[in-house]
């Protein structure tokens, strides 16, 4: 009976494991350079961390279950929630800013498509705790840190800001009802994957009438800071307005006095999936293909006081594994990921295998990465073995072992080889041969 | 509405994350210097991968769940059936011996309690595609260097060795039928945690009246290696069984040449929970309190062929986290884990602000860890701050910036300051400034 596996889940082979434990590295690298520092929660979650925020539709799009005892349960689909949870419980205790990453698996109970998997790793970084635009400055800071790390120019990505507090300030100034904000901010989310008619009709649709399409226009068209810059319309001098445009102009200059102003741009469509955004929101898009986020992030105001905690707001980002690792593919910047054997120990033979074993034994427990073949075989298979698997020397125990208590160090690299007394060769393993 | 977490899983807060992360990185390091490569699969696989290998009684202890499509999933209890799964699948093209290793979060359907949660991560270790006691040979030998590494000596834990072959040879000898086996190795998994009355009426129970309980006590009583050399139980020199015995010697002589001798014991009880054990098998205890493994393995031939693919030995061995970390806490061997802070750069006057933000970009870029505040404050709170995050040196931005294009770098443990050029504390930021 072979039994497979299930869709949208992925096995990682070695091969694979070695590109996914590369991104995480640099995940990881990049976070404690700019001062988070890691934290993890449960895979599984109480269901109503879920729906208590996003209510009862939310179940559909989640892997969810009931245990033994009755307990509603579900997979974590996003990190927030577990973080705005763990923060309320010590709330009073953490030192503020809180900030914080971590590498979660999540899980989407959705058909898988490119770029959408059931299971993905997502890195997340939040700064709780504080409305200071610089928790938004540094999140950006460190996802293009990582994009730059990653090989990605910013030629190859950009990363299109906005901020719902100067879209809402429109929305605000152009007369739209206080409880339309919500269906407001999702259409204008899709206004980077619909065409035209459709984005009206379904603004018709969600908003209603009390701002008719036309209107949004103007704030649809500005998809660039020069168009921000240069644009002639009213609204954006309207005081309330004014002033959040100030406070998108302040938040660029940081990020170009941060050396990253290139890879960055306003995009009035940029607004975000999720409703607990309230700030400053962003997009990181390859530059040549625009239709996946690589990253998005943003500010959220209320989401710890939803889940029964206190009045605290917080910014973060979060990229998963799978679209970057899609880009990343396509222009062809995942390094190679060699295997690392240090040492391959061979006999020439049998009767000194025990003593390859010890070797081998005190050479592991010394850190380095040895191995030796399980057949007791030819000098010649061994050797070929060694090389099979990119040893980089093979230590060979024959007669000048047993005569003169030596060993024969090869380098696989240069082809040079060496006598070198046992003793020696354990004081220093890895010295020259040449 | 304050939600809380589900009871046997654990939020990882920084203190116990640096923990987590300490305990996972001496475990992939010690499985790379073994020859071990990484692998990993998915949490949720389909149900009846577990099924067909333990039948339904298996189900009450699994998480599972049904997708919306109808298909019966379960998260992974242990990686044994997903390792077996992913090698079926590349059976033919993966070079043997395929030694392989992971870090997997596995799931438990139980009431949580000491020692068992419900969901916990595990070490694995799997030698595949030879029955060569080698492969059993590295994986106690990766187990035990881990240990030692974990800064525990064989004072404080020992692994006891047993083989299902010796036992089940005895088990033939002593009359018992085919169909009882794997009833009866059920029951001497017990042993050591049964009081013998209840063990006895356990074995009547399972097992029935054809070997009576008493034959099977001589074997119950064989704790140790001296008690298997030293006994003239006549069952031991039987051929079957004595050729069995052998096997368990040259295992033992072969974990003495790799200088581990001392952390190993033979102990008859151990023949481990699972009944796809068929070889050599072991579990580790801390040596003052034996009741709850640290870690267990053993030979399964069949298991592969089970899953649908060809007949192929293996080996392997899992750690869990949580009663190693219970383990080490009692014993005082967790290490102190502090994050680390390079830089921590201050303004003494908030128009320094940018470049100190600028600076601090940089330094990131160069790899250094890297901080400063959020609130333009009085440079002592700074000074203070950065000491509270045990940053190791502050660099401050003042009055010697504006007129000299210099730094003060002051050093947090020696209380040392020196004044610097920029450019030339960028070429080396972490220079002595004694």
């Amino acid at each position: 009976m072979k039994i497979g596996s299930y869709r949208g889940t992925r096995d990682f082979y070695p091969e694979e494991m070695a590109v996914r434990n590369w991104l995480v590295d640099v995940w990881r690298r990049v976070s404690l350079r700019h001062g988070f520092v890691e934290y993890d929660g449960p895979t599984l979650e109480m269901l109503e961390l879920y729906t208590a925020k996003s209510g009862q539709e939310i179940v559909d799009q989640l892997f969810n279950l009931t245990d033994r005892g009755g307990r509603a349960l579900a997979l974590r689909p996003e990190m927030t929630p577990t973080l705005a949870r763990m923060v309320n419980a010590r709330a009073g205790s953490l030192p503020r800013p809180i900030k914080w990453f971590c590498v979660p698996r999540c899980y989407r109970a959705e058909r898988p498509q490119r770029g959408r998997l059931r299971e993905f790793f997502q890195w997340n970084l939040d700064v709780v705790g504080t409305d200071d635009v610089l928790g938004d400055v540094e999140c950006i800071l460190a996802s293009i840190d990582c994009l730059r790390e990653l090989g990605l120019t910013a030629e190859d990505v950009v990363v299109k800001i906005s901020d719902r507090r100067l879209v809402g300030g429109i929305f605000e100034l152009l007369g739209l009802p206080g409880d339309k904000y919500e269906a407001a901010f999702a259409a204008v989310d899709k206004a980077t994957r619909l065409p035209p008619e459709a984005l009206a009709e379904l603004w018709a649709d969600s908003v209603g009438s009390a701002v008719p399409f036309a209107d949004l226009e103007p704030l649809l068209a500005i998809q660039s800071r020069d168009a921000l810059r240069q644009s002639d319309w009213s609204v954006l001098s309207a005081p309330a307005v004014a002033n959040h445009v100030k406070e998108v102009d302040r938040l660029f200059e940081l990020l170009a006095s941060c050396g990253v102003g290139d890879y960055c741009d306003f995009d009035a469509r940029i607004v975000r999936g999720f409703a607990y955004y309230t700030g400053p929101v962003y997009e990181a898009f390859d530059r040549r293909q625009s239709l996946r986020a690589v990253l998005g992030g943003g500010r959220y105001d209320n989401l710890l006081s939803v889940l029964g905690g206190p009045k605290m707001s917080g910014t973060g980002m979060g990229m998963g594994d799978v679209v970057i690792l899609e880009v990343l593919n396509e222009l062809g910047r995942v390094p190679r990921l060699d295997r690392t054997i240090d040492l391959f120990l061979v006999d020439a033979d049998r009767e000194l295998f025990d003593q390859v074993l010890q070797t081998a034994s005190q050479l592991r427990q010394k850190g380095l990465a040895c191995e030796f073949s399980y057949k007791r075989q030819a000098v010649g298979k061994q050797l070929s073995a060694a090389a099979g698997m990119g040893a980089k020397r093979c230590v060979i125990f024959g007669d000048e072992t047993r005569s003169g208590g030596a060993v024969t160090v090869k380098d696989l690299a240069t082809q040079k080889q060496k006598q070198i007394a046992l003793s020696d060769f354990m004081r220093d393993p890895m010295q020259p041969v040449d």
